[in-house]
């Protein structure tokens, strides 16, 4: 299939008949039926509905970055580059909408960086600007894959024969475009038959690891347990867990960890523990140009989404909120950093310096 | 009005009209209208629905008691010290019920001793039994008027003239009889104008934070933030909070704290920032006769707590959890554990033989 077929048709209404293949691009390119789209797994309806949406607008692709029907770092970062390819092909003025992309979400650098990279290639046409899209996208598959060997690898050395896991928020095909960061490396353990046990942590506000995670688990065939966020440390500490693996959404120069809320407190449990803490992202979620975490713009999101529990209320609304999307693992915590080209190991005292780039390698 | 006069009337379905006065025994004993029975306010209703609920029988008041209609480790102990009042009034036989309620919940040493010692007068007639569980009633409501002396005592020496507090679960008036514990001071330091701030930890998976001490907080008319409990951490290493105040449901022998899972997190959060992590709760939670935190059984409860929240589901029917409902904090994270008759600085090396039984004091 070519890279400008669609993932599969769609009604009308966007909705596709379930279940996704194992293999599903999460996110892609469309040209299908007669214009063209940013075709993606609707995050926000899972678990309960399977749904694709067709995005025919960068509004629309603006949209669904900020409402988080697409997220995780390297998907954003995907669905940014393929909306400038979309802003090309619809707008006459793709300025303005190429910013809107740009600034959509401010915390993962894959979004800017992917966004900054296909925009180089306005001035060469549609075609090359898609070419580029694409090219970001098959990457991040090819990292998937790439960090699952340096992943399983690292395992191996450090985490025991069947080592039990702890993730936090979701990291699997829905957060790249196929395989997954952190979970990529569960999946890829469970596989060669070297996985213990996963805990997965519910990740409130928004529920990614309760919603996609155990989604992405139970279609993979995966036994898991759900645990509420609070409960992470406490489960390390009685020695249910051997290692806590989880991605990122920018990781600085320093080594410190851009990451969902609540992953630090994960972070603080592994070290009193005495377990690695291992971060699994691909080097587009490197950003060498930010020297530390302080340094990070991090999203406060709504008052909404504390209060609200899906369709319940936790609190009354109107209730005001502290809430931060990100926090900020500082890198004495951080074990190591899986990259799809090296392993960094912090808590070491390695540095970015220490480990040149490797090659790309394959899992699968 | 003597101690068996009924809280206010009640209509024959238990309910109430709002609002309760904020100095409303949580939890009593109530002759009105011709039969004995403990009344509580239904914490599984609030604050959608303020409810009285009226308990005729041992089973209703274990049932409540295990559903967590009544918690807190003092409103516990309280419900089960009336509890055998009741067996004892209402069964000729009441053996096996007082084993009921000793045994409906494992971790808060409260219950368990309330009971025991209530049940010791059993051979003294039913209103030798009454007149124990009675006194429990008004010794809690003591130690809360104490444990806020205590309390802003140790805060003005050691947090600051503005502290901003972060506090997890609920310790107000509805987890003891009136006042509270780690609310109570922090009603106490909002009275004197010695608040800098509350951030209320929503406590999943039952939201006990977000529910109940937000209702407490407002009726007070103290400001406050909810976070999400993954958020305590990080609001920590970015210096919005002064210090971390929370009960507790047994305190061992070597100081270790088992509380409300999420607490301990939090402990971590505050020991790597160098703020105070203050424990207050009665001297009827301290338990000398368990060593340490891993002799304390943890009460592992259901799966749908985890996938539910009210009508809302986080994950399908169906999936496993670990659901611990306590954590163990270990006593070198604690800086301080504030009783209604001393402060023991744990983290600095005392211990509870360092520090004699102090006077009962009055904050009001």
């Amino acid at each position: 299939m070519s890279s400008t077929e669609p993932l599969r048709s769609t009604s009308p209404t966007g909705d596709v008949p379930p279940s996704f293949s194992l293999d599903q691009r999460t996110v892609d390119w469309v040209e299908h039926p007669s214009r063209p789209a940013v075709e993606l797994i609707d995050q926000t309806a899972l678990p309960d509905v399977e749904r694709l949406l067709r995005l025919e607008t960068v509004e629309d692709v603006v949209d669904a970055i900020q409402r988080l029907a697409v997220r995780g770092a390297p998907a954003i970062g995907v669905a940014g580059g393929l909306g400038v390819a979309l802003a090309v092909r619809t707008l006459a003025e793709p300025g303005a909408a190429i910013s809107a992309l740009r600034d959509a979400r401010p915390t993962a650098v894959n979004l800017a960086r992917a966004v900054d990279r296909v925009a180089a290639f306005v001035h060469a046409g549609p075609d090359a600007v898609l070419a580029e899209a694409l090219a970001i996208r098959d990457e991040e598959i090819a990292s998937s894959d790439s960090m699952a060997a340096y992943g399983v690898d690292l395992f191996a050395e450090i985490c025991g024969p069947q080592p039990r896991v702890l993730t936090h928020c979701n990291t699997g095909g829905l957060a790249t475009v196929t395989g997954g960061t952190a979970l990529g490396v569960v999946f890829a353990l469970h596989r060669i038959g070297r996985l213990g046990g996963v805990v997965a942590s519910e990740t409130r506000p928004l529920l990614q690891g309760a919603r996609l995670t155990t989604w992405e688990l139970a279609r993979a065939g995966v036994p898991f347990r759900l645990a509420v966020d609070g409960a992470g440390p406490y489960l390390i500490a009685r020695g249910e867990i051997d290692a806590v693996i989880i991605g990122a959404d920018r990781i600085c120069a320093n080594g410190d960890v851009v990451n969902k809320i609540g992953s630090y407190a994960h972070a603080l449990g592994a070290a009193r523990a005495g377990i690695p803490f291992i971060v699994v992202a691909p080097e587009s979620t490197v950003d060498l140009a930010t020297l530390s975490g302080a340094d990070v713009e991090i999203e406060d999101r709504s008052d909404a989404e504390v209060v609200g529990f899906k369709s319940a209320r936790s609190a009354p609304d109107g209730v005001t909120t502290a809430n931060p999307a990100f926090d900020v693992t500082p890198s004495d915590l951080v074990t190591a950093v899986v990259t799809d080209r090296r392993v960094v190991r912090f808590a070491a005292g390695q540095t970015w310096d220490d480990v040149p780039l490797g090659p790309l390698r394959s899992f699968s």
